[in-house]
């Protein structure tokens, strides 16, 4: 029989959010009638922005002509929408990152998966702990990493950083040497942002250690603080350190539509064993042209639309309704006695359940007694077990209904 | 430094789709105003059919909407579509497929790319020469092969399995035990394709061998003669030992879309190392899982319409136009002397130069003299030296000038 890569048999149970699914399916079969109110996967509620919807069917359309139909693009993106991230995301924040710099791809799920790809099967990796469960899942299915360990939680070869109430929910620096560092702010799950000095500090620690950090930024729409950076590319030196990864899924509610980017710029550089200096760029765009090919032409011209002067003000004011949620469900949880972190900047609460009970027990009592799902924080490493996220995506009435059952029946 | 993946170091120069843009990016540089027409990459010219753009616009509409907005879908596909596949891709072939072992994805270049991450680093590979240059840089990246031996045009420790005149296109057993074989039906490059005898030698082939086929029908839509199949799942047990890779890009216009779909069946295994069997199927779901999250649900509207009864005839009708440029193709060459193989049953000519010279020269002379792009066969793998693909992808105005040109000036 065929070999198979044994790695993925290191694997904790379910992947976290297809496991929740399995458990309110279960609940649903038992109770067909209870209306549950989701605030577990970060999943966007509202629809599409009117001018992204205009600018999407007029693509479509646009495909159907023989003038102006599109095969085959550019596997790393068309430039209409580089130039527009480059202008719009970076330059306009005084970072400055070439257009031929940023990778289309239609995930930051798929990108911040696959970027390990280019790195040695010995390379050292730490995460935040709690942490978004795909940097830890693609290494241990890489290779990179030793098995499970049920005790601590925690795979051995992974450096865990853990982020509590303790250090604000900065992670420290590492102890050891690290290769690469996957950082992500505003932080999944906790809803916490890292400042300027704490971005600054990490790009020199990366420097000093040529580590290369990993930087999950598919949440900075949601910061609201115009001197909480958007970029880790606002901080200099960076372009020498660091990968950035970003999204249209939070931002502009593309979640089911489908489209992400990666900056990979020119400068960084890896080694190898032999000392030999190659620049990530061009290892990525090797990949990228490889193992994908682009992004559905309609997708980036209604990513495009993002950019434009009505995209921007319909997708702030969609933004602005999620952070409302966020900030009722602050009040109501910090009313009710909760000890509540995040939120501000970012569509995530972190509370700590109640006496710091599992997580998990927390999430099945929240789904028998309130018919409301979240997300355990267990199921984002052993730093997150007596913590629970929620998210602010969803209608107001729902927040409000189901705020009115956590109040009435927690 | 980052330690890094320095199998990508042995990967040869690039990947050879950019390398021919390279070149024609250098000779229109030069020529400004030649008249290039494009027969190299096979990527199709015809728009997308009405039916296909009618459910695509309504789809994007819903999207902007509250009531029918959709976030994130199921990672592997909506049940519409995957219900749609099984019944006319598979049931009305009679190969009984299930909805369940059908996922949907954003390409066959990508599954087919990803699909070896499945198996052992130590799993041993076997391809056809010349193949898809995929399949082999794939496994190259992911350390499976040894280096590049340039002697041989050959990566130490992958089979090569040569199809040539002499038989028939049809590749030959592996000597040597062999976890992955991959197969191409109708074929990328040659354009020949395997009967139903050929598939039921491999099928049994691979039970005798515990071997696992990796069949890319990517091209099924191209088969004229209703004896050939579509599928390998239509050679009784196939599903014990194949993995499937369809496209809706060369069948349905899609290129620039981006729809596919792979089929694992539930009863393939694999093995570990200790010879626990493991079912290949949960381990793709983990993959798609951790590191997809799914295709734009517009997409997969505008897929499922391929299905309707409009959609169907309309696509029909695509292909047999380019089937018919195929036949002006092989007709004009074959007259002017040229040997050439495939353009029957799917949209690419192999030709032979003229004295077998090599392939990329006559690439460089065909841009140079006659302003047509075409593929060398080199790119192809060292049994393509000597060959060169004509894609009959381009309108017929295209056709005929191409052809008028290499009449009068190769």
């Amino acid at each position: 029989m065929a070999s198979l890569n044994e790695n993925y048999l290191k694997l904790q149970a379910g992947y976290l959010f297809p496991e929740i699914e399995r458990r309110v399916k279960n609940f649903t079969a038992q109770y067909p009638q209870a209306d549950i109110i989701r605030l577990g996967i970060g999943d966007v509620t509202e629809p599409l922005p009117p001018s992204i919807v205009k600018a999407f069917g007029k693509a479509v359309r646009e495909m159907g002509k023989p003038k102006t139909f599109r095969g085959y693009g550019p596997e790393q993106g068309y430039s209409f929408l580089r130039e527009a991230i480059a202008e719009n995301d970076f330059k306009s924040r005084g970072a400055n990152i070439d257009p031929s710099e940023i990778f289309i791809s239609d995930g930051a799920k798929c990108d911040t998966g696959n970027i390990q790809e280019l790195f040695s099967s010995s390379a050292v990796i730490a995460v935040t702990d709690p942490v978004y469960p795909v940097y830890v899942d693609t290494n241990v299915m890489a290779g990179r990493t030793g098995a499970f360990n049920k005790e601590t939680g925690r795979y051995d070869r992974i450096i865990y950083l853990p982020c509590t109430e303790q250090n604000q929910f900065c992670p420290p620096f590492p102890k050891e040497r690290t290769d690469l560092i996957y950082i992500c702010s505003p932080n999944n799950p906790t809803g916490t942002i890292l400042s300027k000095d704490h971005l600054k500090a990490w790009v020199d620690y990366a420097k000093e250690n040529q580590s290369v950090i990993l930087f999950d930024a598919a949440y900075e729409a949601y910061i609201t603080d115009p001197e909480i950076p958007h970029s880790i590319y606002e901080i200099e030196g960076a372009k020498d350190v660091a990968i950035e990864f970003r999204s249209f899924s939070k931002t502009a509610a593309f979640t089911g539509t489908r489209c992400a980017f990666t900056v990979v710029p020119k400068k960084l550089a890896g080694e190898t064993s032999s000392g030999e200096k190659i620049l990530l760029h061009n290892l990525w765009n090797r990949r990228h042209c490889t193992k994908f090919n682009g992004v559905s032409y309609p997708v980036q011209r209604a990513a495009e639309a993002v950019y434009t002067k009505s995209g921007r003000k319909e997708v702030k004011s969609m933004i602005s309704y999620y952070l409302e949620n966020a900030s009722l469900i602050r009040n109501a949880l910090t009313e009710k006695g909760f000890k509540v972190f995040g939120g501000v900047h970012a569509p995530y609460i972190w509370l700590q359940t109640p006496e710091k009970m599992p997580s998990w027990m927390f999430f099945d009592q929240l789904l028998d007694k309130a018919h409301v799902v979240g997300t355990p924080g267990a199921g984002f490493g052993p730093s997150g077990e007596g913590y629970f996220r929620l998210t602010a995506f969803g209608s107001r009435k729902n927040i409000r209904e189901a705020l009115k059952r956590i109040k009435e029946k927690i």
